[in-house]
């Protein structure tokens, strides 16, 4: 029998009422002849109100205790799914991630996935049974309990999808599927029926929030079909699927854009081979997740070094820039946070080297400062200021004409 | 090192400011040169809340995903207090009840204790640390999660305390120990600064609600002296000891009360041998708790049977009883829910033939009407009338001095 994984995000079970939907949901898949396992995230803001009591009781948070704290909100959506699928006459039964057999590294509040061996959910199918899995955790080789990070919850759906080979993974959430452009700033965006594994992780690394970057790259790696569809229409969604060479590509799939980072940039940094190593690794040290990073041309033997970071880390990036600039011979550290990213995706700009030109004419005309630029072969992005960047988006989704129809 | 385990309940607990207080007072045990593990209850009113919300979404309620929902509300709790106090400098592990390795039995809601390995306790408590361990839970031996019943956390205190050869199980509550009767109804009641363990589960038995029956008996049973007190004065409470012969006993201890129990009565009853069996063997079946149980001497061949059960168990009982009366011979069953149980508990009690006498009378001079009367070797209970059960248990506190001073 065909199996496929279901996950539910925080939005699609976030009161009971909900929840008894969910069971409906799965009741059906169930009834049209799929084995089901389900993946279910906490419900609705439970995460938030976690790491408030948590701030509330102390200052001190040690990564462990954190993640054993957050990982009880899925200790209580999981049952209570099988409790309404058992309401419903379908036997459901849940399980812990260490129950699951999720296997992490030590890593807490940022575990990998170092191997799943599921064997008490194979059981359950055999029984006839429908698992229902606690996600976004995982139990490491000290038999802690950890958590997988942002978007933990995909990852745990497209690692089980892996293990058992599933059909597909269903990815529920509150949007109805990948669109060509964020719907709320551009109206006539278009939901695409069908991304490739690479668009799909140049769009959620450019800001595109429906999936977390790491569940995209799982699934790439291991071959699974992601199905990104809404609990609450239950209507057809986006496939992310492996790209077919045979097919023609759009040349631009979608526009995406990011209003989460800030910029840092280092004036007068030596051009001499190591420095730039210096900094990125402190900045590494200290997890800062950088993206973007320029850097021009020198001209008169130093040069500048601009970089974004997540705004969040934005007070320890100017910590470790301004700690390392005097020992590393730079000058100024200057901070900016009314920067933002707009950027097009699409599999066929690999073959079509004018989308760039187009690109820096539209935002032009319009008077819209360019202040970086960086580019992957299917992706293309620019640093504007943040009030313009919803403009962007929309010129820019209409200059290549993504609305279809 | 001298080895303490201390519970704190949900109202110990309750919010950050309380779970920071419990934080500080078992650093301030360590300064003392104690070894301290911590049991912890879930957070106030968590329970319930969970019970709501799987009411909410379903009547069906497997028991091993109750087991599952109930138990997260320690995973809460326990990791909170480990910050709390790694906040103060101490370092700290929380456990589940799995990682502890608190083995039950197969009985989710009310699961037995079969195994405490505790051996990531003694190794933390070997480095140096204080293990916070999740209450009221265990793992099953197929591996599920348990949960261990009323007063659960409790029971895992003291089984902790057995296991890893503590001196004492300190059992933190929001009251100042056991007295010598409900203070909210006699304020003259005493606290009692020692009370037997028969003595306390006697008075656990009969309507004291500070501790757990099955968790004083597991003390007795372990030998583990008990010290009730409170989490908000932490003034040294009531301990609960084995007897020491030595000593002489006071005749009357304490004055306890019940309201929490109807009665049955089965009229009309065959005076056969295995009649009575048949009806409580169907009561047991249905994992009804009856509690007292008379029957009068058979003067026409047939007997009246009456017992009481508690009050949630009454519809049930009811059921039950109304279904075997046809197969046993039996007449009319007839339920009674305006009752309760007043009782004097006292090691004394054994040496001393006439307390049930004072009793007796202490209640006809009141015109208090007694309608079942039960004994054990150190306890007397009467069944009256619910209304007249406050001035029942004044008038015998005051009859049986039981105030001192």
């Amino acid at each position: 029998m065909a199996l496929v994984v279901q996950k539910y995000g925080g939005t699609s079970v976030s009161d009971a009422e909900r929840v008894r939907a969910v069971a409906d949901h799965v009741a059906r898949t169930r009834r049209q002849g799929a084995d089901v396992v389900v993946v279910v995230s906490a419900m609705g803001k439970t995460t938030d109100d976690l790491l408030r009591l948590a701030s509330d009781v102390s200052t001190v948070q040690p990564p462990r205790e954190l993640d054993m704290l957050l990982t009880s909100g899925e200790r209580v959506s999981a049952p209570l799914l099988a409790m309404a699928l058992a309401g419903l006459g379908v036997d459901a039964v849940s399980f812990t991630g260490s129950q699951a057999q999720i296997i992490t590294d030590t890593t807490h509040l940022n575990a990998k996935i170092v191997e799943v061996k599921a064997d008490r959910l194979r059981a359950a199918l055999a029984e006839g049974r429908v698992p229902v899995v606690a996600g976004f955790q995982g139990v490491s080789l000290d038999r802690d309990v950890t958590s997988l990070g942002r978007g933990g919850s995909d990852t745990t759906a497209v690692a089980l999808a892996a293990a058992l080979g599933a059909e597909a993974c269903e990815i529920y959430t509150d949007v109805s599927g990948v669109f060509s452009a964020d719907p709320r700033i551009v109206p006539e965006a278009r939901r695409l029926a069908r991304v490739s594994f690479e668009e799909m992780l140049d769009i959620a690394a450019s800001g595109g929030r429906v999936l977390a970057l790491r569940s995209v790259e799982f699934a790439r790696n291991h071959g699974v079909p992601l199905h990104v569809r809404s609990s609450f229409t239950w209507e057809p969604g986006t496939w992310v699927v492996e790209e077919d060479p045979s097919m023609e590509q759009a040349v631009v799939t979608a526009v995406t854009h990011d209003i989460s980072e800030a910029k840092v940039t280092v004036t007068g940094v030596p051009d001499k081979p190591g420095i730039a190593a210096r900094l990125f690794r402190a900045l590494a040290d200290r997890a800062v997740n950088v993206d973007t990073i320029v850097q021009n041309t020198s001209l008169h033997g130093t040069t500048d070094i601009s970089f974004t970071v997540p705004k969040t880390d934005l007070e320890v990036s100017l910590d470790v820039a301004r700690a390392l600039a005097p020992e590393i011979g730079a000058g100024e550290v200057m901070a900016d946070d009314g920067i933002a990213k707009v950027s097009l995706v699409g599999a066929g700009m690999r073959s079509h080297p004018g989308v760039s030109a187009t690109m820096f004419e539209v935002l032009a005309t319009a008077a819209i400062n360019i202040e970086m630029i960086s580019t992957s072969s299917i992706r293309l992005s620019c640093v504007v200021r943040a009030d313009r960047v919803e403009e962007a988006v929309r010129l820019l989704h209409q200059a290549f004409e993504l609305s279809g129809g």
